[in-house]
């Protein structure tokens, strides 16, 4: 890149349904100068979320839509460039909500907090294991889901970035885990990679299994029925699913990846289950966890650091590049937390 | 009725979508004999109630389904008839899960208590205000709603048996009360009779209203949105509501009466709100609250007797009508609880 100017990944029109590379352009402007009381950071990783596009709408949710005209809003890490503030000095490595784009305008107030490298491999595993990632899947299971050891989970999503991570904590916590993912390979590496006790694949050769077949495989899987249930997916997975919930099943509703892109939303029809087993959901923002983010990180690091938790990592490279790389979230290319490389 | 026969509203086959007159037939047998150890009952009042519909499929649910050629299952009010069991006393007055029928067995071990009908105006009471509908509306709102003095209640279904109670007793709790129902009369009757703050009429003059145009007009009634809904019909009723969740809202999940007889089921688009105001959803069935039913009958006897609380009920005539009766629930045309008096 050329050190005199800033690349941005624009929001340029909302989508309808699927994103498309026209939704999008990249712009070059000059480095910013930092604000009063403020900073510019020159950004090194981008964490890329199927939360990024439900604010591409322009809908009521936890955060307002990104302004069309803005970079896509995205938590990066990355390292001080220029500081008119005296809590930050120029090289200090920082996680923030910033944007796709070279470097970004930190105004006072804003969610920025120092990280410390030394005890990563990489930056960015601030993106992915002791980030938002690592503490959804921590704490949407250790406190949300109140899970009790022998219980039996089911994962969907299983092979993402927290679907992979809650597995692997079931585990830990001492719970039967069943995980559901797309295709022959992910439901390899749920068992083999990740040690769940079962992997469903909601594919068959000629498609998306049907709802009754699915739900079928999981009743087998989870014959006294499923006590948690981790739901990243939505749709039919997610029928499938409650047609096999236990009695006071606790549902912790993370996220509807199936959904996000969907113009004309199929919907949940078997909520009606939720009543039948007196079951709860839960919406789950980590957002609620702030005051307990460091208890949360040493207890993932640690579980890393006696390798008893695998986080996978899947980095792509260039900011030229953002919009193929967003798009691995939907196409269920990505093997591991999706990570843009800002290079 | 003729003493020595018994007629009985048979289930001969299973519904597909809304109930046709042809899924049931009227049969008549001799007046049964007390099994060693039971009773027989002659049944008084019977409380037809949503949940009979679900228990006419053939899917999993908290209770088996209704056998074909078995008479509908049904709570009844009623008489003993004939006693084998030394705790029953021929004449006795008693509260039990039995059928559409003139006269029932009930086997040992089954669900039957006896009831003091000297406390209230009808023994159809035990149907409505001091039965399961009222203690639904009691522990569904006090307890699994944990309700906090000046929130926002919006009870769907409000005009119904268990609607209007619960919005009553949210104005006892000191909510600010929104009501949605069916039609200028049920909206008048929120108001007048019942104490909601605002109707909101789920009909135009051209059928029911588009989600959009719902979600209007409660953002109306709900600036700071609902923190509390308590649902009982599902639906496009229950997509504009979640659209209008606060932060932390709880969603009492009742009924999804609009779903019942839908052979396609539309489905619930609007989850993702659940996850965006980390709201909760708990599936709510007065079966968990057994342990509790003196002490809720008795607060709602209380508020009853003190002129704080009117329990509306539509009572039909006759076992030769059940069908008729049967499909008020789902046509909106009743207006309290429905109850079809044995005569």
């Amino acid at each position: 890149m050329n050190a005199l100017e800033n690349r941005r990944f624009i929001l340029a029109r909302r989508p309808h349904g699927t994103p498309t590379r026209d939704d999008f352009r990249l712009e070059k402007t000059p480095v910013p100068s930092a604000p009063e009381g403020g900073m510019v950071v020159r950004n090194r990783f981008v964490s890329l979320d199927p939360a990024q596009r439900g604010w591409m709408d322009d809908a009521p949710s936890y955060m307002p839509p990104i302004p069309l005209g803005d970079a896509v809003r995205a938590t990066t890490v990355g390292v001080v460039h220029e500081s008119r503030n005296p809590d930050f000095a120029a090289g200090d490595w920082v996680l923030g909500l910033n944007a796709i784009e070279d470097y970004s305008v930190v105004t006072p107030g804003g969610f920025t907090s120092k990280i410390d490298v030394s005890i990563v491999d990489s930056p960015s595993r601030y993106l992915s294991a002791v980030g938002a990632v690592g503490l959804t899947a921590y704490f949407g299971l250790t406190d949300a889901a109140a899970p009790r050891s022998g219980e039996t989970l089911l994962v969907t999503g299983a092979a993402g970035a927290v679907g992979s991570m809650v597995g692997q904590i079931g585990k830990i916590l001492g719970l039967r885990v069943i995980g559901i993912a797309g295709g022959a390979e992910k439901c390899r590496r749920l068992v083999e990679d990740y040690g769940f006790d079962v992997a469903i694949d909601y594919k068959s050769a000629s498609g998306a299994k049907s709802v009754d077949a699915l739900s079928a495989e999981i009743a087998a899987a989870a014959p006294q029925g499923v006590d948690i249930l981790f739901e990243n997916v939505g749709g039919d997975v997610m029928d499938a699913v409650l047609l096999n919930l236990a009695l006071h099943a606790r549902v912790v509703l993370c996220g509807l990846i199936s959904e996000y892109n969907a113009p004309e939303k199929i919907g949940i029809r078997n909520l009606w289950q939720v009543i039948v087993k007196q079951a709860t959901i839960k919406g789950f923002l980590i957002a609620g966890y702030v005051p307990r983010f460091a208890e949360g990180g040493a207890v993932v690091a640690q579980w890393i650091g006696e390798g008893r938790l695998r986080v996978d990592e899947d980095i792509q490279h260039g900011l030229d590049n953002a919009y193929d790389a967003f798009m691995r979230l939907f196409s269920g290319a990505n093997t591991g937390k999706l990570v843009l490389a800002v290079d």
